[in-house]
């Protein structure tokens, strides 16, 4: 029977320590001393070590079966190991291995590790992220799921942005051409609009965006949310606190051992409540502050540039006790027409920042046709190039609003990755198309 | 305070029911008589009833709220009604609704239906459909995370096929070409040689196919599955049953309404469990005398045809009682080079027909390096263009395969939808490329 390497200490306690049990998995390591060999194999569970007599010929990353008794072992992983009777070669590695997968992955450097992803990514630690991701998703989906909002998957092949036509990949589709969607959010409020009223996504979305930063990705999965009958953006802020701290909740129970390989740990629920809501003005005035007290200030803040948002997250942190802050009423400039206004300069929107990076955009938007009408001669748009997009709002669409979170500035940010493609398992960026 | 139109009969039954509570949602229907104006309102749980006196000035599709009492009425929808004394008008629908969206689907028409999709979901029948897809989803990412799966999230942007340049779309890519990915096929088996050994992934996938028959979209929902050590593709169909099974209980459990619209019921689990395992070739012998008999055959059967997919399940449904069917040992040449060969001449794969539509493809993959090498010019494949491709095998990888649901095919053959394009939110083929 087989068991799983985390399971080996259980074997021993149960009712039949003395059955033969099968290990199998790659050879992560290989040692041998006075005549024995010991062989850490490595499965999806962990790492487990097989003690054999005599030498054996085994290649590092080979695809074995270990067969024998288990037994107490304090210096061994879990407590426990296996004394092989037999060992299987399933699958023999070339002897030409580029470069050990066993070591640490920070000695590996970024472009190896990423050019390399299907070695890599045998990496314990390096995989570790996309268990981590893999709960993220689960956490934000079933959260979402609890609160009657129902799951949409839509096209990302679209006949023209909602946001203009800028940073648009272009698609050769039979005889036309079709852009890849920067964002599901003519969709998501299509769907609040239906009758729907609670939607989410998670999907691919694209920016051809030039930048090659560490937190830019040209590829990245959007966790996307959408709610009718919100009175202004704070409904979504007060929504988006339950569920990170879901989330959260969710890598602490899971990911123990992804964390502590790490060193990371999740923010507590109380603390994701405590996260302060900052007026943008204001978030700006603060982060000056901290940045001119700091003596670290490059240049006058005067947008929510990358410098603002460390700035804003190190005072949250300080007089909070948060590493998160939500930032609202951006100024009307920057923000897309559908934004439904404060004021006269203001918007019912807001970002926000964890541990000094943004991972969610998110506000209310106009539900009204005629204010829409109105606005779009504003931002140099034509009621014609949008008629699709108009007809969501002519026929009685209430009130609503929403947000994305970046799902993998959410993994970089819970584990403290140095670069957000880390934690995208086969990143795309300007000169990165493979693996 | 708010209340669901499905939650109007639970405030009679409880403590308080002479609380004036709230109503929200669209007018679906209005109807005067006796000097009293009946409103359908309709929210996303469903269709209430409001009363209140005297005419009322609303446009259909308008948002409303309605506050007042709740009282019983056997003849409004789930036994109650709301006697309204205040409505008030949220969002004004315009007087010009092309079609009314409180009609039979039927008698829309396919190109209404999908041209107007911002109006046919407000439908609650149209809609229901994408409440069976949430579902699916959620019940398919459950299955397998309970059973040791990790969900993943890989590019849909490569940089050639696996399985060749053909029926692929090209993207603008900065400065390079690169194509839409037709499967997650490469990434499903670099995660399992990864030492993730099982792994999932719902996500959209591409064929740049130019049919336009109620079977086919050039953009789908792919439900993907791989796992490791495997002996054959029987392991998969013993996994894809016991997943199906797990499928249609969830929907039968959360989606009665949905189902009852549609007049549709899902098989049960005993039926899944008997759905009868015929090779290739047995398949096309029994639909051969199935089509004889029923004096159906167009031509004489040679491959799984669609006719043959019908004839087969017809048999199946009536010698097994069950309304699926697996179909395995496929021939060696209907399959891509890296299928697992059974011998000489088939090879360890299967296709699911469910209601007489293939549903699902998959096969125990080769997993020796030296092998697939081997294999590589019988398909007129050079190693060169394929080293990413090979490095997954080189070091290490173990016996595994897996398989791919087709969500949209899937949720058509559930509710009994007529072409698989009505279970696509916003379908795309060769000249529909909006909503």
């Amino acid at each position: 029977m087989r068991v799983l390497a985390s399971e080996l200490r259980q074997v021993l306690s149960s009712a039949m320590p003395s059955e033969v049990v099968e290990l199998r998995g790659w050879v992560h390591r290989v040692r041998e001393l006075g005549g024995v060999s010991f062989i850490m194999i490595r499965d999806r569970s962990g790492v487990a070590q097989a003690v054999i007599e005599g030498k054996v010929d085994l290649t590092l990353e080979s695809v074995i079966s270990a067969t024998g008794l288990v037994v107490e072992n304090e210096k061994a992983p879990g407590g426990a190991e296996l004394r092989a009777t037999n060992i299987e070669l399933i699958a023999r590695a070339e002897r030409d291995l580029p470069y050990p997968v066993n070591g640490d992955p920070a000695k590996m450097g970024l472009d190896t590790i990423l050019d390399q992803r299907p070695l890599s990514l045998r990496n314990p630690k390096v995989r570790a992220i996309f268990y981590v991701q893999s709960t993220i998703i689960d956490a934000f989906s079933s959260f979402l799921r609890a609160h009657g909002f129902t799951e949409m998957k839509t096209s990302k092949l679209i006949g023209s942005g909602t946001e203009g036509g800028t940073g648009l990949f272009a698609v050769d589709y039979f005889d036309t051409t079709v852009y890849l969607a920067q964002s599901p959010q003519f969709y998501k409020q299509t769907m609040v609009a239906s009758g729907m009223e609670r939607v989410f996504e998670v999907a691919p979305a694209y920016r051809a965006e030039k930048h090659d930063t560490p937190r830019h990705l040209n590829e990245y999965v959007s966790m996307d949310v959408e709610m009718a009958f919100i009175d202004s953006e704070r409904d979504l802020i007060v929504l988006e606190k339950e569920l990170l701290a879901s989330i959260f909740e969710a890598v602490a129970a899971r990911n123990g051992a992804e964390l502590a390989a790490w060193g990371a740990t999740v923010p507590s629920a109380e603390s994701v409540e405590r996260a302060p809501v900052v007026a943008h003005d204001e978030a700006i005035a603060i982060a000056a502050i901290e940045l001119a007290a700091a003596g670290t200030a490059t240049k006058k803040a005067y947008e929510i540039s990358p410098e603002v948002e460390r700035a804003i997250c190190a005072w949250s942190a300080r007089e909070h006790g948060s590493d998160l802050v939500f930032i609202n009423e951006f100024p009307r400039r920057y923000r897309p027409f559908y934004t439904f206004p404060l004021d006269a300069s203001r918007t019912m929107s807001f970002d926000a920042i964890f541990r000094g990076l943004e991972i969610t955009t998110g506000g209310r938007r106009h539900h009204d046709y005629h204010a829409l009408l109105d606005v779009l001669p504003k931002f140099g748009l034509k009621a014609e190039d949008l008629t699709d997009y108009l007809n969501v709002f002519r026929y009685g669409c209430p009130p609503h609003g929403g947000f994305a979170i970046g799902c993998e500035r959410l993994t970089q940010k819970i584990l403290g990755l140095s670069n957000v493609k880390e934690a995208s398992l086969f990143p795309r960026d300007r000169k990165r198309v493979r693996p």
